[in-house]
């Protein structure tokens, strides 16, 4: 049914946003989860002057942190909530001018202890108009118990 | 003489202080620089609980930030102040407990235009302990006229 | 008009065919050109014993060696033929059994100068059945004068 | 005893030897095993004209298989010999020349599951001058029953 398939969505949505709001340096950031669903996740978040490199653009530590939480969310929605984010590699094609970035994340393949997931940086003008920043690639693996000492 | 290289010495780490006191970002994050050098750079951290993910460790993100800057000055500090960092990959080990956090790049290998630049992660324990948490592998380009359009 | 479609994408696929049949190491493998178009680019190869590592699949470097060409003609197929690959990652999930391997490489984003490809290595079984196993993101650059030292 | 460990030294160096006379396409393009230790190995290639790409130089798929096959063996050297590569990073700087090719891997850390290890690709001239022309990062995973379907 629609209503409850809603629902469900919502509730998706909810948990994400409630594991979000319990990393303290995503509130710090502050990072909101725009979409999360099953192989999916976008993080949002509205550019502030405490967000920039000394030019003017968003820092590329904020896209590597927005990159690294997209991709981990992403492989989380397929593998459990108990995920560690093995790598990332990040290409930077153009700077981040906003007012607003997206980090759009999906996972492309997956076994059941591991992700490969893909996140685009996108910038969002004044007028709506999106413009892909920078491409991610990142391997999530589920936590289990031998890989309790690493990260 | 001791007391000139000395003095350039201080006065490297100087403009690199400067640089990153401009970039807004660095500064609403705490990013201190600790090392700055022909070839080399470290950024220092005390860990604050804003810095920190779900289970009380670094949040990756901030991993990404102080990966993503450290190359990039160290890449600088060989091809001059105007760079773009072209891409990084980010392999996670070890969570970082802290309480501090140095991120220890340094330049492999260069052309005139293209730096190839590695980075620690290191956690620093309340003895001075060291531990390494994650490696980076990150290369930059030098900013010209024909790369104008690009970050 | 359809002809005419016809007629350029095979003359394209003629000449990529062409630049792969240049490339001695390309012939030696064995690989051969099956799809190029404008922002892509499918390379393939019938396994053979002399492709595979100790256990029988598909010898990692290979599986090396189809992403790196495949995202360096995806790349070239809209920055033009004279490109460099300037860097590669490469995850894998799955181990390639075959008897058939496809690269299928994409751009998904590009400057003037400058691509981002990503490629799927697919492992194609005796009845046509495909499984993704490993997948590459890259940058390729256009070469110019000023990058002409570097490859 | 300087004997004795000589003795360790070479039976390390003819076990991995034989590993990679076990691996089909490492025979096929000719790579020799030219050091191995605890924590490192080094392939050795005479370059062929099968070896390169259009303009000459090795091809960018050798440089991906030479990189690939160190790096596995470095992190088998530390992780026991049923390891998987779980992904790789591969920068280029500098076409390779030749005539004689190595590929120098090490292990910069591990935990008892997983080695983090880099690789140099370097170029060496007829009189023995040797060039750094593409540097590698990858993860080296321990291969255990959990992750019996992965490669």
């Amino acid at each position: 049914m629609t209503t409850e398939l809603g629902t469900d969505a919502d509730a998706m949505l909810d948990f994400a946003a409630k594991v979000l709001a319990a990393q303290p340096f995503s509130v710090f950031v502050g990072a909101r989860m725009v979409e999360f669903g099953s192989g999916s996740a976008t993080l949002g978040l509205d550019m502030a002057d405490h967000h920039r490199q000394q030019h003017g653009y968003l820092h590329g530590g904020m896209i590597g942190y927005l990159a690294d939480n997209a991709l981990t969310f992403a492989g989380g929605s397929v593998l459990g909530p108990n995920v560690l984010t093995a790598g990332m590699t990040l290409d930077y094609l153009r700077p981040v001018t906003g007012p607003q970035v997206l980090a759009i994340a999906e996972v492309i393949d997956h076994t059941e202890r591991m992700a490969v997931c893909r996140c685009r940086i996108v910038s969002v003008g004044a007028a709506g108009e999106r413009t892909d920043c920078a491409h991610a690639q990142g391997t999530i693996r589920a936590a289990g118990r031998a890989q309790s000492s690493e990260q």
